[in-house]
């Protein structure tokens, strides 16, 4: 989708998780995956053996723009390798193991990572998360270098997630839990109004409905008078509930000059 | 990644929002869309002029395996016609519009989803989520079909989603809310643990840890006698923590005696 807006700088968040793609096999997975990354705000992309080799022209091409990611993803010989230096791990998987692990929701390790990245006062404790081939998921030996397991909750009956698809899942609760923790504004579901205007004020509002009234009072609508409180209740719930703007109030009244301009004039 | 178990029926939800892909460009789009709306539990898809035409054999192919949701895919000529009979309608854009319109992120709108839906004892209502074409996202008037926004939130400096991407992330959030909502079972951060083993009880723990301190006596490891106790009591929560199970602590009792065992026995 359209959107991305150049001019606003990434905002760096602290100490974001490492993304550890184990032996993936196709640079377009790769790609896709560093693209959803960085639509998370993740930057930083190790790879353990890839079985098409690094660099990867078709990585970059499914990159979409996400160049940074690609360009600056290590290449390492074995998980144990790539998560050497960090010290919480996740496993994203999407079955249980024959193991004892802990499990845990993508939003779940979104917040232990923000509260154990967020406690350390240094930066440098180090969070990633290990994912696996495309078709058949990371190995047990993988899965042990983990503190904790990562599912994905998904369909049961169709579970079988896109490699970037998972990346997204998981890297999206980690930006969530972020930009709630940074205090970035979320959308929320208070109006969205136009710069060039503002929310009526209710003098506004009740000068088009007094116009409203006094024109439905002329062509005798409020023909049953003791309806007439009610009637004026609801058509005045109704535009109150519409939230109007200052503009629409005015062309509300535009509208009702022009529904009672006489037809022919 | 792996994990699809087949022999799990499909949960059906009540009221599954539909998806409508308005003039989507590439059959390998529709088909991922189709994959993310599946592992999301959603299987109702509208498609608004899908520029290469309909059937496709690429989204067949990119659909891998959620061949029902392509198969029972249903084109619509216009954007009005495709939300006909529908009650509730988003539209999934990546940008504000100059428009007075509410704007939620996905999960506020999955809330809604499931109230409208669940409220309604008839099942008579529908909801369905828009979105726009790859590059372009929606038209304004396309917007106007819709009640609300939902906006995925996302890195301001790089914010242009894959639509399949943005098709799961707003999915997701229904389908979260729709398996709390049905009492169905998620991961949760208590352990995994496999079928042919239990959590150790106190007992076996305290015997194993009793084996343990009396292995220690003898080779005189408590020597400084007033930090016995503290070292025992650091010893015990070590191995209370790491909640084991009872195969476990039968394996730590062997590690013990073989540890004690003599070299060249």
């Amino acid at each position: 989708m359209a959107g991305t807006d150049s001019t606003q700088t990434q905002k760096a968040f602290k100490a974001a998780p490492v993304v550890i793609l184990v032996e993936p096999q196709l640079g377009k997975n790769i790609g896709m995956s560093a693209r959803a990354m960085l639509n998370c705000g993740l930057t930083e992309l190790r790879l353990v053996k890839p079985r098409d080799g690094w660099p990867s022209e078709d990585a970059l091409a499914a990159a979409v723009g996400a160049v940074e990611v690609i360009e600056s993803a290590r290449v390492f010989e074995s998980t144990q390798d790539a998560v050497a230096d960090l010290n919480l791990v996740f496993a994203a998987t999407a079955r249980r193991r024959d193991m004892t692990n802990r499990v845990v929701t993508p939003r779940q390790a979104a917040v232990e990572m923000q509260d154990f990245l967020g406690d350390d006062e240094d930066g440098g404790n180090r969070a990633g998360i290990l994912f696996g081939r495309e078709a058949k998921g990371l190995k047990n030996d993988d899965v042990t270098q983990a503190d904790a397991i990562v599912m994905v909750p998904v369909n049961p009956a169709f579970s079988s997630l896109n490699l970037a698809q998972a990346v997204f899942a998981i890297g999206h609760e980690w930006y969530l839990a972020a930009i709630e923790e940074s205090g970035e504004p979320q959308a929320n579901s208070a109006l969205a109004i136009p710069k060039d205007t503002r929310p009526a004020d209710k003098a506004e509002l009740n000068g088009m409905l007094q116009h409203l009234e006094d024109e439905l009072d002329a062509v005798g609508y409020f023909h049953v008078t003791e309806k007439r409180p009610a009637m004026l209740r609801n058509l005045r719930n109704m535009f109150q509930r519409a939230s109007l703007t200052e503009q629409e109030v005015r062309t509300l009244r535009g509208v009702i000059v022009g529904l009672t301009r006489k037809r022919g004039q």
